[in-house]
């Protein structure tokens, strides 16, 4: 069934005119009628049923009605900080992220990164990004829709997201055969608890970048004995996560 | 350092010339000089180094020094059998799925596949996947480079790829919250054994196509309360499969 979020605290007791956008998705992209049954995510994160009550030539107005006994997201809240790839793949990482369950997805600047975002560009970039992020929140059926962040250096990233476990992705840990770091910190974490990991550009992380991390408690974490693309990695990450909680041992 | 993969199977006592493309590579892309070093997987799998002996107008000649004693190989061997998907991602799936692991990739026409390859265009099709196959398999420095297969239709793929575990990615059986397949899927398999995991394509799978999987051993697992996308799901399977046997516990 179709999702969508509305940023509505409480279930609204009367028939609800909805946004211009969800609207227009419902009666033109998926011909919705009067009564056609959808899914409403509130700010409270919970998922309600809802059915269209009314459509005329400008509004289009729904009833709320219960909300569904449904969680889907990840036991621990997890922030993917990428430093910034090339081309599309800032795209790519948050569409998949969210689908696999991230909170938070955080782009910043490295020592080694080439794509960089102009200060007059960031506003529009990150709005394009929370975009992919609200759609693929939608399709995935999550609760959430991550929140989009941008920082200029490391130092930012590192004072300003706090977390319970810090890890980071490091290339040189990984073919030094460090195999153990990734399961024992998420061995730490108990339900509703915060992970922070980091992953370098294309150019990997320096030493003197994973230095400065490790004064904020940032341990390196191997991801296998295969080299990862920048990508590739937090969806690695995300996945074990979710292998880790989710699954029936 | 570079990797290459050359289809000899046994160390070459002698200079040998490098095929074309890789000898381009080397001096034209890496401006790669004599003497300059590189890694080299023959065909028995397993990694040498070697070194650059002479350049001249048209051939490039190395030697190839001593094996090295490394395997990032997945301890089981994994297909990755995906309903063909629409535009570009079975070029996504192949690349992401090469540096995770797999072992062999195949696409199969299913049911509600809208995508659908003509006779005439498969042989480049799958060349195509090929070389970004080796290419992948390249920079994440495998030892094995996955090898691309087309079915046109389900049977064809049940009659074909046999595996000790067989497993299917249904969305329907994550709906009734079926959560510990993958794990007893995983944990019956020994060192060596082989993986058949399944995935629909956009349009998910039948239940009659399940069905008939059924009867060839193959058993429907969740993959979390996620809907993940047709490209996402192979990815969650190799990121799980590399977390559960290369991670140390």
């Amino acid at each position: 069934m179709q999702r969508y979020f509305l940023s509505q605290v409480n279930k609204p007791t009367e028939d609800l005119e909805l946004p211009k956008d969800i609207a227009h998705h419902l009666t033109t992209v998926l011909r919705a009628e009067v009564n056609t049954k959808f899914e409403i995510v509130l700010a409270d994160e919970q998922v309600y049923l809802a059915h269209v009550t009314r459509i005329d030539d400008v509004h289009t107005f729904a009833q709320i009605d219960q909300q569904l006994d449904v969680n889907v997201e990840l036991p621990v809240k997890v922030t993917i900080a990428s430093g910034l790839p090339k081309g599309d793949k800032a795209e790519l990482i948050t569409q998949k992220a969210t689908e696999l369950g991230a909170t938070r997805i955080v782009f910043f600047d490295t020592e080694r990164s080439v794509a960089k975002w102009a200060p007059a560009k960031q506003a529009r970039k990150i709005e394009r990004l929370q975009k992919i992020a609200s759609g693929a929140a939608e399709q995935s059926h999550r609760q959430v829709i991550p929140e989009i962040v941008y920082y200029n250096n490391l130092k930012q990233l590192l004072e300003n997201e706090s977390a319970d476990v810090k890890i980071v992705a490091w290339e040189e840990s990984a073919k030094q055969g460090e195999q153990a770091q990734l399961v024992q910190s998420l061995e730490q974490l108990a339900t509703g608890q915060t992970l922070l990991t980091i992953f370098g550009s294309e150019g990997g992380l320096s030493e003197a970048e994973v230095e400065i991390m490790s004064q904020y408690q940032v341990v390196p974490a191997g991801l296998g004995p295969r080299i990862l693309r920048t990508e590739t990695a937090p969806l690695y990450v995300l996945s074990a996560i979710s292998y880790h909680f989710e699954l029936e041992k």
